[in-house]
């Protein structure tokens, strides 16, 4: 029933990611800085935050991925993203981008879409309404109010996909993951990880990890939305709230072993 | 003895809250910024945070609230506060100042006072010193040197409420909250509270949720204050130091029922 | 075998330190700021962040010890660094230094050799790679490639803080403290701290709070950073992982008492 190849890629990219310790470079919002550097550590990574435009650049070009994010974006702030995503296309260093609030401001909107067209991205990951609020005007792509189910959102993501030339990943109660042709769910997760700021981000920035050692987007954004999913159900188990749940699953995320992750990953391979 | 209408007011404030999950807009500091959006997801509430001169607009126009914190001020901050407090005023959006450090510098409270000035606020909260640093030159409030106990607090709030025109709620050991008129005493709390950055910060946050749902302002801010000051107890029961009592805080917040609040929340009035 | 007088001066400090409760003005980086400021919090101070160039010289004027750290730089946050290091300088309040991630980009080394030319520093705290990034054009300092043990981080930081005229403090599973003239070893630690986020640019903060209470620059940076390996060494005990450590450290800098200090921290004294 579950793919037991991306099952056995999840194992095998979590155990590289703890061997290697890439660094993850990203330029991200405010609030989720420190969480998301401590769930990049407790994977295996090596997180580093810089921004400034002045040195976007050299960091980038030593880190196996770079992390987008527009959670707390201003103007400077997307320069820099440009500059470092510029420099990670011609380095050929993956990029996932979390375009955080798309659809809801038309700055965060436009901001999002100006790094797509000007970035070649590997994957973007969001909500429903942010990934389907980046189709072009005149787009296909139904719009989020038309979105009723999974299903639904599956059809628009795959034509999206395929609009944007990109990997979409789309988080929610079950995870989409599609480049336009094929369609993987991924049902892992807990409903507490909605009550955390930042877990959508941290998901972004587990994606990044996962690139770096995985050069396909699609393995990639399934296997570490997997990972990170059962980490969040290893993590409910034992906490009381929201506050001990966020620390259960930093925890969850460095204890978890790849025989674990193989065993408890839940896949699916959609037909088209 | 305690007030049992504002008792049964905080209980169905927080029902209310977790029904309608109502964007809180925040432009707060760096520090607090994810320990506040954690506390707001906890009771309920939809935490944002944007300070982008270009979009805090349109943001704010979906908002139940606005939460401005000059914790990490600088003046593209300020302004970026002055454009969605006005737009908040144009559309009723109550708005809630954390005048954080006010009296501590120039720029603190001359900032401050330039929000005061420049928008209508529906509460200040602060602690006794942040607050009466906002008396005008001249004013007939005293100032913090000659606050020695809660009364004369009490009576100094009283008078600058009267002059700002505005709701202010003074935390401490005991809070206060006055009008100019009326004046409550919020008894709730836990001294575990003062060893936690940005618990200040979050009851200013969560006054801004229950104001969202209560548009009167000594309502809102008494029963919030009230039910922050319960969770703080109720967190403090098993936690052996600061860490695990800022974790367990958030736990409460989101465990806490409304009977639970009904019944723990000891908030008096005071005859003037 | 360990150094007894640094042992009881441990002690002191934390004693010293919970009493006074010194004001420690912290410029440091967006990740941190949160963790640094409870950690300081949980050790007795009181904590403060403030960048705008409008306030930070008032600010200071204030503060026990000015942190700064350029984990997140830019040329804006560098200038209020100096503009606040000036009037430290004038006022003969101390100053620790964060070279975060000197040595990785030129605009990260060439900043923090900037605040180093333009201020009188008194401590520099950083990993060896960092803090050894710093020495001159045609030092004698070795290379950090160079470095393949303690000894040989011992031999370089001794030159490096004789070239730089301040006390150098590199910190590993070893820590190294040295004014060029005497070497410290602290002992204390836990690897569970390599996967916390901001233990170091903590590290650097503790010193701070030392700095504001023991004016000898080689004490205030042995003690604070035994007192806080030992903290680390306690919270690990009942950790689950990172997560849990990184909450259970914050626990103990707050329940340590001044007595274990005194029996716990394991300060060496090197003959040069």
């Amino acid at each position: 029933m579950y793919d037991q190849q991306l099952a056995q890629k999840a194992s095998e990219n979590l155990k590289t990611l703890r061997v290697k310790k890439p660094l993850i470079h990203n330029i991200t919002n405010y609030v989720v800085m420190n969480y998301t550097a401590n769930a990049l550590l407790a994977c295996g990574a090596s997180p580093v935050m810089a921004h400034a435009s002045e040195e976007v650049e050299e960091m980038v070009s030593f880190a196996g991925a770079l992390v987008l994010n527009i959670g707390t974006l201003t103007n400077a702030w997307i320069d820099s993203m440009l500059i470092a995503g510029k420099k990670a296309n011609e380095l050929s260093i993956p990029i996932v981008l979390d375009p955080v609030g798309s659809g809801a401001t038309k700055f965060r909107t436009e901001s999002a879409k100006r790094l797509i067209n000007e970035l070649s991205i590997g994957v973007i990951r969001g909500n429903a309404s942010e990934v389907l609020s980046l189709a072009q005007e005149g787009s296909r792509t139904k719009g989020v109010d038309s979105i009723h189910s999974v299903e639904d959102a599956a059809d628009a993501a795959l034509m999206l996909a395929e609009e944007l030339n990109t990997t979409l990943a789309i988080t929610g109660p079950t995870d989409l993951i599609t480049d336009g042709e094929h369609i993987y769910k991924v049902l892992n997760g807990h409903e507490l990880m909605g009550f955390v700021t930042g877990t959508g981000c941290t998901a972004t920035a587990l994606i990044g990890a996962f690139l770096s050692v995985d050069n396909d987007p699609v393995s990639a954004s399934a296997t570490s939305l997997a990972y990170f999913g059962l980490a969040g159900e290893k993590g409910a188990v034992h906490s009381k709230g929201p506050g001990t749940f966020q620390i259960a699953l930093i925890d969850a995320l460095f204890t978890i072993n790849e025989e674990q992750v193989r065993k408890g990953v839940r896949i699916e391979k959609r037909p088209r």
